[in-house]
């Protein structure tokens, strides 16, 4: 490849749009172009990222027995009806209507059209297991979408589906996946981290992510793991047991009323009333399907929304805005309190219970109660973890470990589904026993557009990208200092002809740019080797190669370069 | 492969939903799925088809110079609103809507999108040529799908952009782009045909399609070719001339109305007037944009509903309902005619204003007019070409030859674009002489699930598809007659493991089958070459390598299947 004959439009500054540095580099080295919040086009450096991706996750795929098909990405909305996740999936399902009025979803997930495909066609437990996989663009109404392909609206998946007659076999195909992932992430350069998760949308009795674990902003997931077993979970799914004993006062003080004019967050309230936070029992009000509810947390603590979600079983949650805390409660929003509250459902975090005397809102403009005491002042009904857990928190699984955090992206995902699509949408074989039974399923994804931004959020230095060789858009850049210069030109050429015959692929930076712009531009589209064509080093015969990652410089002559760099490159 | 470790659902009916022979054997032999109305499913042996067609067409527009992206599919209204095809594209254009209630395009071309992605950032005549590609599946809201993947609401296409500073470059890129296409189709096994076509919905100033000629009634398109010179057009586009002189009587006898009792076709009414069809001018209402348009052409031709549209330059052409009939004409339908039709657009056929004493309808139940004269009884305004061409009418371009017709299917199509997507969006380049210009565009499409249907449609035979080598999911299909034979399972997994090593794809079918079901499915599903092992031919030695395009038949012995298969496979 030449570089004038490419498109790479490399930007010298950072784009405002990006938060994270992945996507920052992304966008400045010519790898990715924003169309719509969520929404990139894949330039070309970067279709040759995601290309390598793919086919290393489509031999591991295949080398596990599993089958490449290819669904479609309009789905009749009847299927989601079928399966009831027409209704579950909420608002992040991108829908269209066509022509003549009907609903259609646009892929997300294929559970529902796998199942539909074999049923009926598949009727023998001969024909089982069977695994069927695809590599898409999917699509999902993301709230929020943000940090460039982590969290888009469209983007490319693997996913894969298993058909089982029994719980046996299925752990078998399950595992068989679970390694194929382990394999084609180590393929691709990224150790992933295997953790359990919420099934959520996806339903089912349990879930896995895969996550690469980086120590910047990018990691967007919190992983808690033991220090003494091997538990290991998501914020979402890791159970909190509390750090410290009940904090009981000895008795219950009289309930007060007092006056906190202008004091209404946590901070606010107990700097004005001098208690600290733990003292304190925060009450959120959330809409849940359009129910107001109540949860109730000590005031140091985080609300784990999806806990809370999983608990009251509802499809949407979200913040009760102004106007419905204000009817609820009879006050602005942040004097929200359980006493006296009527006609809302009341969840109260573990912790609550083991509270006395604490700080609540009086759901009266500028006023708290203190003292505030369960059974004598409020009851609650509902008692339930809805609280993140805190680092150092006791192990749920060992009781002996201590919990510590660490930053991931999750890359893939692995959910065992039981009999839920097969049976919703009547999918059943005739087992060896003569009888009719649903399949026993497992869905299994691997983001390919964000394995490619994990790659990056995990492999970059101040100068910009360093790939791995694995999955590298080429292997190396020719970058014959001054093009000007006939030697540098003719030598460059040379070396760049031969790796096309070795099938080396390299790029050659034969543009007219000065040296340090080209240097520049090198190091931040990130080969994993840069050939330096030019100066002194040309004049005594030899030619450098760079190493992007180790910043090594390997002295050889032009002759020897095409070796010397597959040698490099089976250990990069 | 072993087939029973494939997921190949072969069927012994015909599929119901099937018209024609390439779509019934795509369903029956396994390859395809309908999920709903032009929505396919692409099973194991499909998705194998694709991806050798697939890289036969990125290798050819790689050798062409072209750089693969990937855009997306969600597209926001806006930039189609720019170019204004949010109107012109009408009802076939896939629409959905965020979360937020914005309008969304499901693209089913990228003219908007290459060029905004450009916009800004290709600045300089240096950058040019640039011709960037994608692989992707595309969306059209089709009024009516048919023919499996003929003509669907999804499927995948290979689209690519080409821009250019001034015509002269951007005629050796159509070029190029020409040639690549001819040479990616032969390499597929399939020879086609270059037609000038109609722009439509593209727009722009001149098109081409890129057809496979059939026999079979999959050959959608009729393609007009004269005998004497090059000249190639399809219906839409080709041209008519008269192939009569004028059929004028002599003299204008005097209107008379006739009462022609339930007589509303051309066929009735001739038959009722015991006229020929060429003297009756028919009188068809359309609807255009809404607005009640009068198409007048001679009784024996066809309308070319492009053709008018085209002159009228309106979005949306569909017939005139019932009830706008009765409205206009104050008839039911069957009798409309130009006579007395008021404050309705009237658009006659070159044909019509060289007719006297004519039939038409009278605008009254049951009554036609005879002896109709131009000037006298109506007046005409509008006269164009809206008639599809006969054969055996004069070539436009040479005007000696004559024309013929042969059914294809198109598989691909180019566009010359011209400024309208770079003007209409803003998109400008430095030029030489330092002047700001706007783009000069080329637009090019392959469809790529297409291109596999017309293979079948152009090679079968009774017993099922005869792939051609290049595209075959698979080369070669070792079938051992009993699998239960010891001696036979032996030799044909030693054939199988040998292709393995030699990298020759075969599927062995392994399966516990009749020999029957096996030889059928095989002829069915359409490999290049099958070996036989089994019977007194094996006994002697010999296994027995079938050819599926000759029906000839090899026998070799088995250490020399691969060797022969490979000599064998060069030449299909």
């Amino acid at each position: 490849m030449k570089w004038s004959e490419s498109y790479i439009p490399t930007l010298r500054d950072d784009p405002a749009e990006a938060e994270i540095v992945s996507h920052k580099l992304l966008v400045r080295a010519g790898y990715i172009r924003k169309l719509a919040a969520g929404v990139y086009n894949y330039l070309p450096l970067m279709q040759r990222v995601l290309t390598k991706i793919s086919n290393i996750v489509r031999e591991e795929m295949n080398a596990a027995g599993a089958q490449e098909i290819l669904m479609p990405v309009l789905i009749p909305a009847e299927l989601w009806q079928q399966s009831g996740r027409w209704e579950t999936f909420g608002k992040e399902l991108m829908r269209a209507k066509d022509r003549h009025d009907r609903n259609l979803v646009l892929g997300g997930t294929h559970e529902e059209v796998v199942t539909n495909l074999i049923k009926g066609e598949v009727r023998s437990y001969r024909q089982l297991p069977l695994n069927l996989y695809q590599i898409q663009n999917k699509f999902r109404d993301e709230i929020r979408p943000r940090f460039g392909l982590m969290r888009g609206r469209e983007f490319i998946m693997k996913d894969a589906y298993t058909f089982d007659r029994n719980e046996e076999t299925f752990k078998e195909s399950y595992q068989k996946m679970v390694d194929a992932y382990s394999k084609a992430f180590t393929r691709c350069g990224l150790e992933t981290r295997i953790v359990e998760s919420d099934t959520g949308a996806m339903g089912g009795k349990a879930a896995h992510e895969f996550m690469v674990m980086v120590e910047t902003e990018g990691g967007e997931n919190v992983i808690f793991n033991c220090d003494k077993c091997d538990y290991a979970a998501n914020m979402d799914k890791a159970i909190s047991k509390e750090l410290e004993p009940d904090i009981k006062e000895d008795s219950q003080k009289p309930l007060e009323k007092v006056a906190t004019p202008g004091a209404r967050t946590v901070e606010e309230v107990t700097a004005f009333l001098n208690v600290p936070a733990k003292k304190l029992v925060k009450t959120l009000l959330y809409k849940a399907d359009g129910e107001v509810v109540a949860a109730m947390i000590r005031g140091d603590r985080q609300i784990n929304e999806i806990k809370l979600k999983n608990f009251l079983g509802c499809i949407d949650l979200e913040m009760a805005d102004a106007a419905a805390v204000e009817k609820v409660t009879r006050a602005t929003v942040g004097f929200a309190g359980p006493v006296g509250l009527e006609n809302v459902q009341m969840v109260a975090d573990e912790e609550v219970p083991r509270m006395n005397n604490f700080v609540t809102g009086a759901n009266q403009d500028d006023y708290h109660f203190v003292n505030v005491n369960i059974g004598r002042d409020l009851s609650i009904d509902q008692v339930v973890d809805i609280r993140n857990a805190q680092p150092g928190e006791r192990c749920p699984r060992c009781r002996e470990g201590v919990l510590h955090t660490a930053k991931g992206i999750e890359v893939g995902n692995t959910f065992m589904l039981g009999t839920k699509y097969s049976q919703s949408l009547g999918a059943t074989f005739i087992d060896e026993d003569g009888k009719e039974k649903p399949f026993i399923m497992g869905s299994y994804g691997i983001g390919i557009t964000r394995t490619a931004q994990a790659a990056v959020e995990k492999f970059h230095d101040e100068g910009g990208i360093i790939w791995p060789a694995s999955i590298a858009p080429l292997a190396v850049e020719i970058l014959p200092v001054n093009v000007n210069d006939e030697k540098q030109r003719e030598v460059a050429l040379q070396i760049y002809r031969r790796m096309e015959e070795k099938n080396v692929e390299a790029l050659i930076d034969d543009r007219d740019e000065r040296a340090g712009v080209k240097f520049n531009d090198a190091d931040l589209i990130g080969f994993p080797l840069r050939i330096n064509v030019g100066g002194r080093t040309l004049k005594e015969g030899k030619i450098e190669i760079a190493i992007r990652r180790t910043k090594e410089v390997i002295l050889v002559e032009p002759e020897q370069a095409t070796g010397k760099c597959t040698e490099l490159l089976a250990n990069l």
